[in-house]
């Protein structure tokens, strides 16, 4: 393992070969899947517990538990052509200014944290079809004057 | 009023020099804040009423009633530098992967959709400093093979 | 197998080296040559009957049959200098914004959607040289206030 | 007017503020409503037969007479953010490489003119939803080698 | 004054016809210069006390007082090629990297706020020549897990 | 060793594996940790003596000693996701023409120097939190006439 | 060969190593040395008799025969920094508008052929230094419509 | 006139209104139709006799004369969607690196000059549609060693 | 002037109208041309005796001449397609590791600045044609290690 | 060696690890040091006599010799984050439009060759610090009418 993508390659890669789901490993961790998932692609350091069980399931070699505790290159650069993230993206394009205008209407000068954050995703049960319902709760961290 | 950005800026200066806020204007045509702002930034498109009271409300001229019924080009192109802005595609960025994996293992190969789409922004009281909570619904649009 | 994309460049290289065409694959997998063409680049996800088949067909090993049922990384980015790929774009970027006001005309505000959609290409008879023909059907999705 | 774009943004004004439909200029100019529509938009060269039509209907001054018969800038660069243009940017990017294969299969190495190309946009009425469907009909034009 | 940007114009050419320094305006409206300039360029958000006395400074129309007090676009996209400014991106450039692994070493997986922020510009007296000396404070904020 | 990347990439995995941190490797070559840190990391060039040192304590193989002592290649091109990295540059992107603006009014048109620079990253007791403290000090450099 | 581009990069690596001359190869194939050059940099499609010769000329293995006679992806994106390359895309830059309003002007609106085309190299002898002579022969299509 | 820009959009405009031809142009100042149109367009400069007939042609005010005869900025950046120029474009994509390969191989490591460079554009009567011809002339430069 | 583009622009366009050189300009304020066109382009900051001179040179309002002596936005993003501009940023692409490579192994680790730098350029008389010969002159500042 | 590039890599990795000087190895072929740094990087052509003096020094297999007599891709594109590499475009970003005025005052409509060119790189000894004289030399090519 030379790097952390090496480490989120061979957990994709065993992912599919033995069909492991996200769901399972987060309960296994005991985190929510949404953490548990962002964890695994890199995006989160795991402790020297969480990072044991994850190799165990992934069968990963013993060199891939340290870049597991460790904090990696996060995002990836531009919008991306597949589907499922550029409507992710889309989204904000039409609605964030909308976002924006609405925020700093209620809390005024400010942001909305994407560190001290998270994130549900869940199944909205709906006779027109189901639907995907993405909770985003982040902070507000205000602009002081100094 | 040439085209509907001129509606746009119009209405945002106005706003500015009256004092208005997105919630009146919500209150006063009947739907939500969050479509409200998004049909006066020119995202969405107004009934013949409810563009009489935007018109009243922001005091546009005659010209601008059949912009704010006219679909026009949505979306603003790449990823802006304004703070807030940012960090909402940065959250796509970092957990963009990690939703199409729960997307996919709840739901199969498909999408989650930003127009059969809608969106809420709230104040979520909590003591270590309130948070902005953003909940996203969207129909869920499987692939299908033909 | 390490990835989906490994899977799609051996099916190209064997397809070359056998003379395969898309046309018997489809026959053999039952499904429209449009739709299995896509899939085995990688497009769509095939069910475990189909990926038996292509795999039998391409003389792929055991673990590409995982990937086959997997949904990977769709599209490409950007505009392709091949000169077939860019004619597409080409007539997007030419003929689009007329698409976008007649189906405005026709349906209202709303989207043609590229996930409930299918496609067939074909040859159409002429005596001035025969012409390409591709019919594209997407459902319509109407934006909606809330 | 000083350009053409000049003459298509007075078009498009025109259109909103008088509720002229494309098709109905179609009829008055016995076209179809995609070329006439291309045309109005400034990518199609109008006749002058043509031109003083569409200047009576939109009221367009004297200097326009001219603009309209003259052939303009052509296509919009890069990969636009209005959900529909984009969703049609994205069928290629998608699909883009499938045709690509399939017209090859079916007519050897050469493309799909994207000039001695006609285009056709129509409702597809179905039960679970109209459908938009879009026919793109282009001259297969051979490399030959010299 | 029909947007933000024409009143932070508007402030530059009377800043640079009247003579007038940031200092003495930071003096006047009893706040940090670093402050200060950011919030005539538009970066902060004025009290209506602070929009004041800023006003009659740079002999300010009545209608700019509440563009003053509003969030507007921040930040400048891309990375600019004027010499001063395309150093501050060079140091990010250069020892960005070696920044996130100290901070990560010493606070753990976590960011430096930009928003929880101050900045001080000071001279620092040096007999080789004096230097400027740059304090950037921002809070420590850690990633959770959820 | 066949670049300068091999033996950063070489550095940073031993460093996982090992769990060295930056500031050992300072004090036992008796520099800075943020040179340390930049050196290592490729954008600074070592002494001999350095070079030994930094090679016995990452295990690195012979080859890799010259490289230590080689100009590589300095810099990372564009603005990354990565959310450190990004905020650095976005406090860049808000205050950088503040920076300016201060700069040329403390010293006249010039440049605060990239070369004749150092850093240091610091831990700011706080009770609302610590904070990360980054000071930044270059040499100005005026511009002269000629 | 796993893929034509590979095929690509063993016929350059050979013609280098073995000094053949584009010349000599189009002579043995029978065809122009501008279309042979473009066919061996894997642009054109070849026949199996003219795929054996330059396979026999360039010592290719077996497996690449299928390979120069497949479709390939043509074309590279953007503008390249190799003077040559440049300079032929800088011609267009400067001319390319007056060659528009050229054929515009004796052949109405419609393009010149990319695909039914030809090209000719040549040098033309000159006292005061040999030229390069190039002669684009391009089919001109007109739009039609319809 | 305030810019080259601003006679060349003269030009333009008034071309279209009274109907001129490049021919006519060419033919009144005494050069090629290639060379007149270029310069019209602001990418060659104009002696002072060519540019009073230039000015006598298209009714420019006196300002203009003296922009006709000075070298403004040439060429336009990046690769436009307009379908000619983009054809241009896509020659040299394709066709590219054949021509460098056929020039390096007769003349040695060098270029085509794009400065010491004329133009034709003719049209080539044929029987199965009329062709475009291009006849582009460069001075070959070597690069020298030194 | 309500910026230093307005007085740039002002100082072009008079420069064309009144067919002034920058030579003359350069000795009635006494600096290199080099320095002098630099200056009036709005690239450096000139002194109020200066400005005053070239105010005269070129009929500046009095408005312009506190823009003279200000510090603006220099240089300008991107690689331009100007052929003269082009070609010199070419040079630094064909060059500039040479460069580069020369100054490491002559000086050490450091730059070359391009602040405390000048420049003249200058006509090299030839036989063979003559030459521009450009002379770029900046301080070596070395990195130091902290 | 399959490719110029693998030979300029092996004659970077085999300087470093023998620690050769640009300066020894222009003495050896008997050629100026920036011509024969330019070529050993691949931007130049050798002789035969050259290659393999070059070829001795670097211990360059026999394979690597016809590579170093071919023209290979010359320049890099974009604009690097290296600071050297940087500040020599930023230097043309900064001067270019004055070099272009001055070039355009003093020779008339043209260019300076990039490729009749050659360039010297020198220590100019001075008491407030050494500095680095470029002296870049190139024809003046006039534009010509036709």
């Amino acid at each position: 393992m030379k790097s952390r993508q090496d480490v989120t390659n061979l957990i994709l890669a065993t992912k599919v070969q033995k069909g492991v789901t996200w769901k399972s490993v987060a309960e296994k961790i005991g985190k929510s899947k949404e953490w548990t998932t962002a964890a695994c692609l890199g995006q989160m350091v795991m402790s020297k517990e969480q990072a044991e069980k994850v190799a165990e399931i992934f069968d990963l070699p013993e060199s891939a538990l340290l870049w597991l505790q460790t904090a990696s290159q996060k995002g990836t650069p531009g919008i991306p052509s597949d589907p499922i993230l550029y409507r992710l993206h889309e989204v904000i394009t039409v609605y964030g200014p909308t976002i924006k205008e609405l925020i700093v209407e209620e809390f005024g000068d400010g942001i909305m944290s994407a560190i001290d954050f998270n994130l549900t995703v869940a199944r909205e049960k709906n006779e027109q079809g189901d639907r995907v319902s993405l909770v985003l709760s982040g902070k507000f961290l205000p602009y002081k004057d100094f």
